[in-house]
C-alpha cells in the first residue's frame, strides 16, 4: 500500500501543487445560484469536484460550512467526499481536530479509516494539547496509507503571539511553538522522501519570525493557506518557501470559486499553469 | 434573555457543580449492552440524559464519538442534544473547534444559533490561532445567550510544553500561553458576576506551573476535566481551584458511566453530594 506521502508526490508530479479549497461560503452559494441548505452545499461540492477533476490533484473541503447544517450537512459532505475520491482526487478534510487519548483516536477513526462514512486521504489537526496528544490519528494514518497536517504557523495575524511563544521545557525547549511542531513532525517523517505528516504554514508568514528552519521541512508536506484573497501570490511561492517549495500544497478557495461553476475549471487551470511556471523557474 | 453565565449560576445553585460527560466510548457501549452504531450511540446518549435529569444541571457530550459514525452519528447526536435541552439541562458540546474568519463563524453558527440542528448552550473552543480568532463565536454567544469554553491548561501531560510557553509579543507578553488566555477571557467577562466565556483548566494541573493568577478567574466559568479516571478527586476541588472553586464545572465521564445505565443516576447523585459537601466545608 503506498503511503500518503507517496500518493502526494504522485499528485504533485501529475497535476502540480494547486489544491482547490472547497469553501462553501454562504455568499458563494448565492453567487452560484444555490440555496444555503444541505442540498445547496451538496451541489456546490459536487460541481467543485467536477471542475477540479483532471485539472488539480488535491481538494480540501472546509468542513465548518457543512457542519452549519447538522446531520443533513454531513450527509451532503459524505456525497462530496465520495465523489472526490472516486474522481481520483486526494482529499484533505480541513477539520482542525485536536483532543487527547480515546477522543482524538475517535476523530482519527472518523476520517482516516478505510470504509468509514467520512473517509478522506488526510485531515488537519491542532496540537494545542501537544503533538504527542495526536499520536492516535498519526499512527492510524501511517497504518492506513493516510496523512495528516498539523497547524504550525497559520496565516492569520491574531495567531502570532501563541505560535511564536517560546517553549520552556521538553525536547524542543527554546524553540517557538510553531518551530517546535516543525521539529517534532520532522522527526516523524525522517527517512521518507516525502512523509505522510505535514504541517500548515501560511503563505502570509515569514519563517524567520518563528525561527523555523527550512532544512527541517525537507521531507514534510506543507499545506499553505494564504494565497488569493488573503494576499499572497502564487508566483512568489518559491521565494516564500525557499528550499521547501517543492513540498508545498498551495490552497486556493474564494479566489477561484468566485469564477462560478462554469468558470472554475478555467480559473484553476490558469493557476496550475502559473504555479508550474514559477516552480520551474 | 438571560446570559449563559446567569443560566450557569442558576444551574450551580439548583443542582451543584457536577457535569455528566456523555462519552460514548466503544467499551462503554459494550458494557451497556449496546451496539457500536449510530443507533447504539443514540440510546446511550438518551439514557445518559435520562439519568442526569433532575440530578445534575449540566451535561457535556463528547462529539468525537458521534463523528465516528458520520452523518448517522450526527443525526443521533441531534436527538441527544434535543432531549438534553428539553430536560432543562445546560448542554456543553465538547467539540474543541478552532479556525479563523468566516470558518470559525460557521462553527459558531452550527452550535450556538437558536433553532440550528446542533444547537447547544455552549461549546468548547481552541485558541491555537489566537483568542482574537474566536471573536465570531464569542460575539455570537453573547448575542444569543450562549457560552463558550476556551482551552487554557488541559489535563494531559503532553500539553505542558505548548501551554507553558512564554508569549514574546502582544498584550499578554511574558505570560504563558495558558495564562495569556485566562487574561484575555478575564477582560471579556469583566463586569459580569459570572461571565459567559469560560476556560478549560484540568484538575490535574497546578496553577503555579503556568503562572495563572486565580484572581483573574473571579468572573470566569472553569470547565474542569481530570476528575475520576484521570486521577483528581472531587473532595480536593476547593484546594485545587482555590478562590475560583465556586466557578468550577467538575466533569465526570467514565468514572460514573461505568456504573451502567441503571447505576448511573445513583453514582451521579453520590458525586453531587460529595462535591456539595466539599464546597460547603
Amino acid at each position: 500500500m503506498p503511503s500518503f506521502g507517496e500518493r502526494l508526490a504522485t499528485a504533485f508530479n501529475g497535476r502540480g501543487h494547486v489544491c482547490l479549497g472547497i469553501d462553501a461560503h454562504p455568499f458563494l452559494l448565492e453567487q452560484w445560484a444555490l440555496t444555503d441548505t444541505a442540498e445547496g452545499l451538496r451541489t456546490f461540492g459536487l460541481r467543485a469536484v467536477e471542475a477540479a477533476s483532471g485539472v488539480v490533484g488535491i481538494v480540501k473541503p472546509q468542513i465548518a460550512f457543512f457542519e452549519r447544517h447538522g446531520s443533513a450537512g454531513y450527509a451532503a459532505l459524505e456525497d462530496v467526499l465520495g465523489a472526490a475520491r472516486a474522481a481520483g482526487l486526494l482529499v484533505i478534510a480541513d477539520v482542525k481536530r485536536g483532543d487527547i487519548g480515546s477522543t482524538i483516536d475517535a476523530y482519527g477513526e472518523a476520517w482516516l479509516t478505510p470504509g468509514s462514512p467520512l473517509e478522506v486521504d488526510a485531515m488537519t489537526l491542532v496540537a494545542y494539547q501537544g503533538v504527542g496528544s495526536l499520536a492516535g490519528p498519526l499512527d492510524r494514518a501511517r497504518a492506513n496509507g493516510k496523512g495528516a497536517f498539523v497547524l504550525a504557523a497559520t496565516s492569520n495575524s491574531e495567531a502570532f503571539p501563541v505560535q511564536s511563544a517560546v517553549l520552556q521545557t521538553g525536547a524542543q525547549h527554546r524553540s517557538t511553538v510553531a518551530a517546535g511542531i516543525v521539529e517534532e513532525v520532522h522527526a516523524i517523517n525522517a527517512g521518507d522522501p516525502l512523509g505522510s505528516v505535514g504541517v500548515v504554514i501560511g503563505a502570509t508568514v515569514s519563517f524567520d519570525d518563528y525561527g523555523i528552519d527550512q532544512g527541517l521541512l525537507a521531507s514534510t508536506p506543507i499545506l499553505a493557506p494564504g494565497f488569493g484573497e488573503q494576499g499572497a501570490v502564487l508566483a512568489s511561492l518559491p521565494q516564500l518557501y525557499g528550499t521547501a517549495a517543492d513540498n508545498v500544497i498551495a490552497n486556493l478557495g474564494r479566489s477561484v470559486l468566485k469564477a462560478g461553476p462554469d468558470g472554475l475549471r478555467g480559473a484553476l487551470q490558469h493557476e496550475v499553469d502559473e504555479l508550474a511556471r514559477a516552480l520551474a523557474a
